[in-house]
């Protein structure tokens, strides 16, 4: 059974291995509210999963420790749990479906695991770390179902009652649901005042459905930019924690994620993973009953590719006006690109791209499209430059 | 003249405003080297200028404060004036070049500062700032060349100290050298055998040029993506205080701060502008003896505009290995695209825009051709992906 012994005993055993990690002020993400960010995605391997993986290991038997541990994940869990069994001197063995992505497997191998590459999907790689496990007598080690996992992540919850005694509330993204269950047992437990509040990915809401219909049940599917939470079907141990001691489980949609890790890049100077800038995107959109309250929103991880971190800026700055991308139609005469340019560039709008075409399909024999890509200052700038334009007898088609 | 009491005087003053911001390990810069962020980047303000400003205007006699200041900056030291300022009950002015950048001046605004923009660049902006000195009787608060805005950063090596007291070393970045010169004072005189390196951006040399002339030199023109240390010219007092206490100064390129700034990203989940990169850039790129040394990179700010991070991040993908663009020359007949498209997916490249072009100048009247952008794995899977296609007859005309 979980208790706070276990999750203090966690804190000693880990107290030379992790970092205490900052909290910060975050005055610009909700004006009415009172805003703080734990920073887990500055822990070491860029996420608070190495908190559960190295208390579990240190639970084991000497035997067990001596046959290595195994586990499935292409992504945190994987990388915490390879820098805790290599601090704990256990072999270790990660699963990963082979369409992992390249830099997680790299992220994994250097942190001392083998990795074992398995044709198909998760499931696949799972079953292949099961039958590992049977075959060898390797720990599986669950990325959140287990009591040892949970007491380790609920670790955070001790150190947010030290930084910041006096909060109202802690928001936490939930995934399978291990990290919100270690937090809000040890919170509850010492202050059962401060409310806790869950939130998952709109496209990935298991244990938010679960806990509506109080049963566990498991998605089809799930489709989120936030991979760290995207689970199929919470666990049993952390669907009853969160019955008992989460007080409500919003969701938030991948634009909303996408604006949170703009906004925490701008504003607060941190990289966050789709998971990490859950909570707050609830706290952004006011998905969560904070007003006028001090929140703490745990941002659990920063392992975002930034292949998908430079897609997310980018569709960022469309949505807040800060580029645009128009479609005009000119007339096939000499001068009308130069028209074109020059009135941009008197009202300081800086061309990125143009691309400019010839008599397409539906278009009159002698006319041009012209698709330009534009940085702005914001929505008003866009008007300004689409009425210019309009007004010096351009046809503007469409604008994004 | 600058002191240590001076300094201690400045700790104390600045304990209730500002941020002891962490350091954190990063093992990944330097393979051989130990070294350690100061993480000014996630100061108040998002830089450590709040420090000179604010230990600066706590010194003004009442008649002063009445009168107000003003100050004339785009960058960090118009926000750290502006927040100073309004947590003394100052008025403040900041005079900014009519072309400097809304999100710029939005910032300012929102610290509390009265906004006065000019026609013109910077030497107008600053010439309009002494008018109004001078009419007003406002006092100006000088960027770097000032003794108690010296002391307000020096309290960062009051503070690496505490933290870190086994240093061997501390990089920091120069701009007119009013960050170094706190930092160079305070550790020299505490610990003479701890190293102090400046680093400036290549194209923007003056202190490195200046300090190697032994005499104050003056550029006619700077150009780096490091706007915060675009300096054109020292200061007297930091030049003489640079010239007594710093060991050495390097100078790194744009392209080495890009690929810092990226790093900094990815490895440590931490956003810098040009100038908070450029330490790490010289660590990464072995500017500065540490081999085997611990060193603490001077992490200066973190206000880099979001579209020129969308930039560093593209450049930095270019560079290494994980984006590409390929020109391919297809003979205009059907199924040519198709093959293309089949031998990248195969390869498992992610083609990310394609342009199609039929007979240009210079091309084969029946050529076509072909223009690609990939996410790729690295150099090694673009060269799998350029083979396959030579192989497969197709001619590439470049890749970059």
């Amino acid at each position: 059974m979980l208790t706070l012994d276990k999750i203090y005993s966690a804190k000693y055993v880990l107290r030379q291995v992790i970092r205490e990690t900052d909290i910060i002020k975050a005055p610009k993400i909700n004006p009415e509210s009172d805003i703080w960010l734990k920073t887990e995605n500055l822990q070491i391997t860029g996420s608070f999963k190495v908190r559960g993986a190295y208390f579990k290991m240190s639970q084991l038997s000497e035997e067990e420790k001596a046959k290595g541990v195994i586990a499935c994940s292409a992504g945190n869990h994987a990388q915490g749990v390879a820098l805790a069994a290599a601090r704990n001197g256990i072999k270790s063995i990660i699963c990963l479906p082979d369409g992992a992505p390249i830099s997680k497997v790299e992220a994994t191998k250097s942190y001392g695991a083998e990795v074992c590459l398995v044709k198909g999907v998760y499931d696949d790689a799972y079953a292949e770390a099961m039958r590992q496990r049977d075959e060898y007598g390797y720990t599986f080690i669950h990325p959140f179902d287990d009591e040892d996992v949970i007491a380790g992540q609920g670790t955070i919850g001790l150190e947010l009652l030290d930084q910041i005694p006096d909060m109202d509330a802690v928001i936490v993204p939930i995934g399978g649901g291990g990290l919100i269950s270690g937090i809000a047992f040890a919170v509850k437990k010492l202050n059962p005042k401060i409310k806790v509040y869950g939130v998952q990915a709109a496209g990935a809401p298991s244990m938010y459905n679960s806990i509506h219909d109080h049963q566990i049940e498991r998605l089809e599917s799930v489709s989120t930019i936030a991979d760290g939470i995207a689970v199929k079907e919470p666990g049993e141990n952390t669907y009853n924690i969160i019955s008992q001691y989460v007080d409500e489980i919003v969701t938030v949609t991948d634009d909303e994620i996408s604006a949170a890790i703009l906004a925490l890049m701008e504003q607060q100077k941190l990289v966050t993973e789709g998971a990490g800038a859950a909570p707050v995107a609830a706290a952004m959109f006011n998905k969560v009953p904070v007003k006028g309250k001090k929140a703490v929103c745990l941002l659990s991880g920063g392992n975002i590719d930034v292949t998908i971190l430079s897609r997310v800026i980018k569709r960022g700055l469309l949505m807040s006006g800060r580029s645009c991308s128009m479609n005009i139609e000119l007339l096939d005469k000499p001068g009308q690109l130069m028209d074109v340019s020059r009135i941009i560039a008197e009202l300081g709008g800086n061309v990125t791209s143009i691309h400019h075409e010839r008599a397409n399909e539906g278009s009159a024999v002698n006319g041009c499209y012209l698709r330009i890509v534009l940085e702005t200052r914001n929505y008003q700038h866009i008007e300004e430059i689409r009425n210019a334009l309009t007004d010096a007898g351009f046809k503007i088609l469409n604008i994004n």
